[in-house]
């Protein structure tokens, strides 16, 4: 296998590492753990490097992002929560001017109403919502598509 | 090859028979005889068959889920403009019972407002939009991955 | 018996066909034939002939509503989900100057808010909604009383 | 004839003891008692016993509902003004757990905007409106049938 | 003076029977009596009778309108809390088809926004607010000049 | 008659210069004249001089209401078309800090609805409407009785 | 003990008098008369008196609190359905300007939106909601405290 | 004359094939093929060939649409009822990216508040509306205008 | 040429003088001069007098509005910016009684949101908007046909 | 004194460590010092420990709420601003599944608009406000009721 | 001192005369004269002329730009109580193409709602507001920077 | 020189660090340490002492505001995305009392719908927005005024 030349950030954010333990109902059993590890495999088919951060912090979020300018190529991201709310993470994306996918574990248009709005997805490639864990791993080829890989 | 067992039918909604041509700025170049191509590739590799089908009909869209019930596993469909505006084809989704998965080219939370909301999104397993033709491909393999194959 | 000298059209909209499969906890499990065969069980007390037909397309159901113009006089209709969406129905229905009775199988202000609003409601005699099959019924009555049968 | 073992409570709200001297242009010439006569007669076919009553006063119609808990076994309601304002009238019915229809004189949906608003519907069985004094005649036959009569 | 051959309804609404003790910043020290007292002292300059009422219930409001149309020709009415809440006294007042002045002591529209919207306001001839006391009395002279007094 | 030592500005906004002329059916068929008559002779009474003036111009009637501040003690003022649209001529009365008593030939809360909004009435004392040409008359009088004559 | 010296209303609302037979998977099933006989055994630790009154009428809670003006020094009330509807409530409250407290049964946030809005909350001195029979409880030991027992 | 060398497709909607039946009050008693022969006769003034479908089908209207990126150069639409309906013609007219210019009988700002919104006018030339046929011919001379006819 | 015996007001809202200059992406290079002397040339066709005005007050609008009552027999106006905030010139409309065109340059439908909404459109005979100068020829055939021209 | 075996988080937000500095008019003169020492008190008759926090940073109150999955049993929360915006906190809430009280000092019913709302009310078990310091005291009893202590 | 080369147009809005005299407790104490004034001393820092103009008038104003377009390099725009309503001042500013700063005495955030929204803005280059005359001198400033003063 | 004593907190928000280098086309090329020794610059004229803190953290914004208290006369704040999501550091700013400025580099009033509201502007002296790095000298000009600097 070659040296990945290519590296993403896999930004997780708030309560995803409670994963597996959090309404099941909702989520479903995989922890992030284990999502980490089937985005790592995944990673290696397509030759990239993933940096790979949860937060609860959306002040940490924007950090992340912002660090990704220096040496990532690109931003997979699942803003949980800050979704709905954060126009900061939004705009520290539109500024690192890196390609994003944004995904989500549950389908947000079958939940509360606030949940079908997403301040990130109008400066995101797309979204990939509803298909749990397998959100990740296809927001992971949409990207290493995207970034010709 | 083994001969495919899992039925999908994969629903194309009104002026995309015109992509390729239409607001290439938007759509792309891609024809959607090329997306079509590129879905029986990587549904043989599922051992998947597929059922194609390209309407500019509200009613018909509506005809075509009601019909797969009969011998379809599953649903990929592109509601295209009738997205925001057919309670009838989220009706017929949700009486057939069948994992369908909503996909679109352009990321339609990017664009005008009225795109953002999905009358189908709520009864879809999920939703995936804003990678061109790889929107399609990524809304494949949600639903091989659901179909167990 | 006498030869029934008014016509009533029988109008049912998208995805009634598949009643008795569709969603049985909200719709119930009585077939469309089966709501057919009471109305014309009780159509022939009233001495009414009835005129029936499905369709899942909003063309079809206009072009059925001008139909009545010629040899119709009252129009029952179940417009399902075009109830929401349709302003070329209301038109045809306010066009053809016949008295219409909108019926729904469910109770549609015990579910999602956007089927409270019915475009259609406005320009019918009035509106009959949640008692399964027998809001036809009680539709053919409401039309028949109308019509001094 | 038996003797009725079912009996139902009839709930007119207010303003509807003016009905024949009221808005006849809106609702018609027919008296409330012409109303309740016909309602007794068919009534009696069904042997049913009615509790008929007619009250001004929001606080009353909850009294009634509650009343009926004791020995009615459903009620046929016209909240007429409250029907738009009262989430009292809603509780009393949602909480005695009786099958309650609501009728209307005039078709709601067809006057003015906030007439299209029911807090009661959602907690009855169903709603009919638009028929005058037939309204109530097709909401007792709905009654009946749900009470397996 | 001639026997006054006119009789109006001087309605008051719910809490204006505290009127000289209830917030005073807002509706000054005047006490209801007061102001009865002055209506009545005017009413005989126009040879008006005045039959008084002042009730805390929605209910009471709407049947004293009904009891109104037996032997009155006019009625003031100052619905305080239900002008922005009661359908019932709307439907009342087009009911019994007498002019109705509506009148309030504060300035309905210098105080929290849904104090702006008189469900009453749109059937009766007129709205009078913001004068204290004086609102009556400028009511009763609309509705002499009205009755052609 | 002893000399008027109060003055008021009578201000008439657009359009009101066609009175008697124009929509009389909503309007009646009184003339402006008629109605400054009138005016002057209610004034007379009360010992007050008037000040009439009738503009279609937001800015004129700012200019007038300006000038009052000089030498009246009272604005009686129909705003006509601008009290729904002049943010200008709410700031001009609160700027002069006299007191202004609002006017309305119709009932403005039985037209479209767009004209129950007053942008005037929460910096005047009060508002009528509804009463033709009468309107104004007790508007004077509320304007007196104010001002203590 | 010592002879009370404070007295407080204690004001259930419409259908209160249900409890314990009332939906009980939302309201639980503990009965009024219980609710009373722990807030009568909680008084008594404050040596407060209680009035306590439950009636499904509007206009008799005003009366009520009116009434409570003479000889009460404060309010526990639980608007039940009026809180969502009654701005005849508010107004008393504000009128006698006694200390209110407002409680709920149920978590009114976790229910229909309309029931997150509260005509009452804002001249009350503070909600509690969500505890069940607790929640009166805890708004007698607020009342308590605030009336510095 | 010349031959022509410019065609036009002219896309009547639902309902319109029943023209000079349908409400008179709000069309006016001109027929379909009235204007039809009217607009023929104008084209041939401008040497400018039509293409005439009427259709109740939104779908039959993209196909239409559609096809007119064939052989036309220019679109007169009257959308109807799916002027307010449809993102699928919307989406049609913007993709084969033909001036299309949209007219209609009625004055659309004069009637039901949802008139007034129109999905097609923001992809067209521009709009008329109000003139009765006139409107359709009006509508042609804008465009053989901007075909430099 | 016969003497003219009709004459029609056209009236230039605010910022019109500046055609030519302003924004020409939006508006095109046509000046106001250009677009007068094209309808002076089109109404002589007719035998039409033109009274041509412009004017950036909505005042002096409204002032001449209710001058052409006297002797035009209809309006063309393009009222611009006032199309949008003005019920003082609807309401001159609405008075003067004569048939009235309202035309604009630019595609209101594909501009800012509240260019959308038309105050004026209600009560003119049509709407016109989208061809620049053409907009204004096209009104004033629609007005002649109107007149009988 | 047995050893307390429930352990409650009780989790201060933004801002509330500048109590009895801050708005002393809306929040009263008590520290935040004061508040937990009279918690602390109330706790030790409960037989409760409390684990206390305060934090300005909404990822820091998410971390918290998470922790107290390990080792607490209840969770008393004041969010403070991050009432009305954060999911973040919401979700966390729900997703540890830990009995939640949310408590508020000021009334919030009674301030702007936007405190009305709270993201965080529909997952806990209920909400106190409007008591100052007894707020608190009051959440505590009711946690400790609900577990039973 | 060289002679000024630049002309900055200063435009008061309606009411600004009135400064000083007008709500002290909003506007300070400061006159338009004064402001004048301090602004005349600071443009003659900056080398630059000042047109100074305070209208009423809507009219004048959009005039008063449009003059500008001739012989001023930039405006200074305070629109008062035309910013919230004014569209046609909007357009004049986007058609003379200069740039524009909108000042304002007060926090229009911190006043009614409407007074948050500017129809100025979105076409000016900044808005400054809450600083008394100081926002004049300040919006000068940003003027002389902007045109490299 | 004299020894400052007065200090102002410069506040920059979330992604101001990216200055320079963050859409350029919105934000210009000058980098926040520009800004900042332009800041300095100015400060020493005004003998102002600045403390400055950029943060991608809401919660680190309130403690600065906070920490502020202690030894700052006034805040010069940037708040960013924050300035339309965070009651936190509304609150905190109305916590401290400070007079505090907020600024934008651009103009929010020309961007998103969403940037036009501000949570922070109410509780500002004022607002200043759209000049660039300019805003921050405007601003500090401000607070040196208020300061009496």
């Amino acid at each position: 296998m070659t040296k990945p030349d290519v590296r993403i950030l896999v930004l997780h954010g708030p309560n995803l590492n409670l994963l597996g333990t959090r309404e099941p109902g909702v989520y479903g059993t995989t922890t992030l753990k284990g999502i980490n590890q089937s985005l790592m495999a995944l990673a290696s088919e397509f030759s990239l490097e993933l940096r790979i951060l949860q937060t609860n912090s959306e002040g940490a979020m924007v950090d992340a992002i912002q660090g990704a300018m220096a040496d990532c190529q690109g931003i997979l991201i699942n803003p949980a929560a800050y979704t709905h709310t954060s126009v900061a993470i939004r705009d520290a994306i539109a500024a690192v001017a890196l390609p994003a996918v944004e995904v989500h574990l549950s389908n947000v248009h079958a939940r509360e109403p606030f949940r079908s709005h997403s301040y990130i997805a109008p400066v995101a490639v797309g979204q990939i919502c509803g298909f749990g864990a397998i959100s990740y791993l296809l927001g992971l080829r949409a990207l290493a598509e995207r970034l010709g890989k």
